[in-house]
């Protein structure tokens, strides 16, 4: 898909095509972009709101700075279409998101205007940090290292650590703090009202001029005046002018709130920045979704439509969802305020996630016990363990590829306490669309490696139900459940609440030739393998494990003392997951038989469909089936 | 040891004793209690300057809070002593980070008065806010909750985070900032520049002092004043009264700076903070090491300064450490040094380690070149990629334990980016007296889960050199090296650079009765057991995989071919790491052997010597020995 032509987006190619561009034509250009952006992502389903409110900054930033020999870092990269578009990418962007396509997120692999990969947040100005400072060591002294990064994404710990030591160095950093208010869902903190504060009343603005007027000696104030600034002296100079300004605190020079749509007044203002060197911050302030009125209406919702009308905005339901099993993450957010209905130590939180975790539900109906804790996974995990101190039991929904971030709280501040949380990870295993940075690929592997963590994976919807309602049962320590992104299996989800035992599986189906050990969700494509492989006279059993730890060595024990050939399944990576947890068992007990681990391979997967992923990991209903037919 | 009788300590077995005292007695229990620190510590090694700090403000504490009801937390933890020594623990002080004995960190298993378990940085206030939120909850709205954190501490990104969600709320919580310039080495970043500040300039309060006179109509200023107070009206009140302040941006009130050694206003100040609703914060300034001299001269040295003189602080050096091993700290120091001569891309990157990771080595002779950046793990990590990937090769050196903290940067950021960045671990395996918060259990199976990382642990000093070396060849990609603390094994160590082959392991030492497979240092317990074997004439194959990833699968055939025994031993969780790849190469390739696993169990490991652990975990020479006679 193209742009039409006559216009101007028709003639750039790349930041060299762009610069020959009059300014006065950049904001009629920015107009075709985001109609580009809206007309491709209507029928492409991706990211959108974030991508319209950053359309001018892309082309400011690409019209006044010499990418890619300058760097351009996208903080957590979903809004950087246009970026995309105006550097070679025009062309395949409708393949964005797709197996084989472009990337959803920046890329160095992809494109060398791509300076970083991301995708998870507040990544941004430690990258740009560590490459201005190799620029200066390299001699590279007029390379502009510019970090574009949202006032949600500021609020993640590495941001501020980022800030904190860029302060202290000279180097050549731009920061360009791109202020919606809004995260995925609404920003929130104290950041963020701090924010709202400078821009709105502009009082420190006000302040400013004020005592620049007044320390260059206004006319307009009297020598009463003077004597006044005489007095406060150095406390005014080093307190209002540099310090008054949280950024300033952190030695970087701040400048803004500036328009984030006003194209020509942004390359006015980068082109002075340019020329000044050292640690600094432009605060713009743009609108999520900008152009597309139902997107700015409900950027939440336009985050990531799906299919849209392009003119209207209005989102196409597929004809039947009411029909469909229901999205696990739905099941979890309904499933919580049952909960915590009758259990009233139940408390949710979530890290700026609460619309894709559901726990949004929970927020509407008993908001004094749902949390929104920003951007912010190790803090969430620790004031979970903070809360369960105290003896409340806190259901703390990360996304599995975000728990990396909070690693270490999980072990040190959680599990080594011994203390009663509920992790709940969604987007467990291959994501999808979003691709190798948000695959949640790692997570039984990591924690297995934690003492005393209880880990589960439910096969369907019924046994998330369960496994939640098992996890606040009094003494059930440290507790995580993780599921996959999209919908489960079943119609009728909403059963009576059955306590599971801890560490205990079941047998899905019998057969004699062989048997599938599976965890999670993988346990139904086991279960169509199987279907098919009967139509061929093979008899295959069905073991979901349920729990990964502790590990049921009593079912174990029955499947290797009755099965010549296993296969193991996991929407994990192989490497550490289930399959290394059955092996050490069959070592453990000296057990002879054969062994095939299915799941994640030990390497990077690129995005696609979810179908599409299985099947090129194996471990789809066809990949099951093949194996089977190779082992046997 | 017990103080001596007839002080005021010998009286204190709790914090109601202390509140029996008079106020005007504090300072002579602060006194006694700092003696009895240096007493005590002085034989008995464990961290020391940052408890002397911090003896007014713990005695303050409990003098004005109702601990264990208020619920006080230490960040980091190592500041607690007096703490500990007032609560309770006084008599069993000595055993201090003993085996059997206290812990060195605060521990909720060890006292009621311990309201969270610490020992990593940065925690404090996430879950001080937990437990406030859930007081509330929980209708215990006169509860307080007090996080005291080092300005250390408080540039690690977890602590923002929590302030950022802390302003936020109602929560009554009391942040004490213990403000003395220093982390373990001094502190750096701009959040440290600001305290400095707003300490010594003391300009913010003198203009708040000023502005206040100003609104209030101080009679000293004429109309003209009233004027232009007036022009500036809210700008002034919402920016210089409420904004002007780095704290009071995220809406926390601010009070201080304060002498933290000043007890009895300390005890005034606490008194009238207790009464203040919602977020607050108390910047307290004092001095490491107080009390002291030598310490207070040299804080870094005093932070675990080891057995001393209690009267003159001169440490004691064992007599002849020249004659000993280098550390493996050293040989990194030394080494990085060597190699940064040659090859101008490496740059050298701590998280506030430099005197423990050795690399202030190279900050002394190349600072241009060597970068403390604070604590933080995550900038760290992301810096370092950001300078890979301008070309640089970046050693980053952070503790194992630590490195948890970075776990997502290491996939995400480098490993996913394919970025040439070589991370140096140090503190691998079971650390010692530092306990369950600190050892470096965990990094091989975590690490193991990332694809296309090359994960090496070196035998020896050698080893550790000519992994370094052959790290920061070209085209080594993604590289981690993990070591132990403490000394290493030769005396011979600075040997001439030899590149390893990437993926390969060594025969130590031919056996035909079985055969051992170790990483790292462990393989010389092994060499050691074999040697006592022989004695018992049973001849044992040493094999030192050197990498964990990739594994020397020819190698795995050689010892699977010719030995029907196999043991394998790391200084890391036998749940993940070596064993578990040992066996998954086993069970891919259908052999049979009896392979049995030597490492940390899965269970948290609490603190005493490294050999004594080591024999808990049966892992030294002596456990090696048992499990070959019993496997034979």
């Amino acid at each position: 898909m193209s742009p039409e032509s006559g216009t101007l987006l028709a003639s750039i190619d790349s930041p060299a095509d762009l610069k020959k561009l009059r300014e006065e034509d950049l904001p009629v250009l920015c107009d075709e972009i985001r109609q580009f952006i809206i007309d491709v992502i209507s029928a492409n389903p991706g990211h959108l709101a974030a991508s319209l409110g950053a359309v001018e900054l892309a082309v400011a930033i690409h019209y006044v700075f010499d990418t890619p020999n300058d760097k351009l870092i996208w903080d957590v990269g979903h809004q950087a279409y246009a970026h995309k578009i105006i550097t070679g990418r025009k062309e395949k962007f409708h393949t964005n998101r797709k197996h084989k396509g472009i990337s959803g997120f920046p890329s160095m692999k992809e494109s060398e205007y791509d300076a970083f990969g991301t995708g998870h947040s507040s990544t941004s100005i430690s990258a740009a940090l560590g490459m201005a400072v190799a620029s200066a060591l390299m001699d590279k002294n007029g390379r502009q290292h510019i970090a574009v990064i949202g006032d949600g994404s500021m609020t993640g710990g590495m941001a501020m650590e980022a800030i904190n030591n860029a302060g202290v160095t000279k180097a050549n950093l731009l920061v360009i703090l791109n202020d919606n208010k809004i995260a995925i869902d609404k920003n929130v903190g104290a950041l963020k009202e701090y924010l709202v504060d400078i821009t709105t009343s502009r009082s420190y603005n006000k302040l400013k001029d004020f005592v620049w007027k007044l320390m260059g000696g206004d006319t307009r104030y009297g020598s009463n005046s003077r004597a006044i600034v005489k007095q406060v002296g150095n406390a005014v100079k080093s307190t209002i002018l540099k310090k008054s300004n949280l950024f300033e605190a952190f030695n970087f020079r701040y400048f803004g709130p500036t328009d984030g749509h006003d194209v020509i007044r942004l390359v006015k203002l980068l082109r002075d920045l340019s020329r000044i060197p050292g640690p600094k911050l432009l605060h713009v302030v743009t609108k999520k979704g900008k152009g597309l009125e139902s997107a700015e209406k409900e950027p939440t919702t336009y985050h990531s439509p799906g299919v849209f009308d392009r003119k209207t905005g209005k989102i196409k339901e597929s004809e039947c969802t009411e029909k469909l099993p229901p999205k696990f993450q739905n099941v979890f957010g309904k499933t919580i305020i049952e909960l915590a209905k009758e259990n009233d130590k139940i408390v949710g939180i979530t890290p700026a996630m609460s619309t894709g975790s559901s726990l949004n539900m929970m927020m509407q109906v008993m908001p004094e016990r749902a949390f929104d804790v920003g951007i912010a996974e190790q803090h969430a995990v620790t004031f979970a363990a903070g809360m369960a101190a105290q003896g409340m039991i806190p259901f703390c929904n990360i996304y599995s590829t975000f728990m990396q971030r909070a690693y270490d709280q999980v072990i040190h501040d959680v599990a080594l306490q011994n203390l009663h949380v509920v992790f709940c990870l969604d987007r467990g295993g291959l994501v999808g669309e979003d691709g190798a940075t948000h695959h949640g690929a790692f997570d039984m592997a990591y924690l297995r490696a934690i003492p005393g963590i209880t880990i589960a994976a439910p096969l369907n919807e019924e046994e998330l139900r369960n496994m939640m309602y098992t996890a606040q049962l009094p003494g059930s320590g440290t507790f995580s459940i993780r599921y996959p992104r999209g919908r489960g299996f079943l119609s009728e989800w909403k059963t009576d609440f059955k306590k599971l035992e801890i560490g205990k599986g079941q047998k899905l189906r019998d057969g004699k030739d062989i048997a599938i050990i599976s965890i999670g969700i993988v346990g139904n494509f086991a279960m169509e393998a199987a279907t098919q492989l009967e139509k061929e006279e093979i008899e295959t059993a069905i073991y979901d494990m349920r729990f990964l730890k502790p590990i049921d060595e009593e079912i174990l024990h029955q499947v290797f003392k009755n099965h010549k050939k296993i296969i193991t399944v996991e929407d994990g990576t192989i490497t550490g997951g289930l399959g290394s947890a059955v092996i050490e068992f069959k070592n453990e007990y000296n057990y002879s038989v054969t062994v095939k681990r299915l799941g994640i391979p030990d390497k990077f997967i690129a995005q696609g469909t979810p179908e599409e992923l299985y099947h090129i990991c194996g471990y789809d209903a066809d990949g099951i089936k093949k194996a089977v037919l190779e082992i046997i």
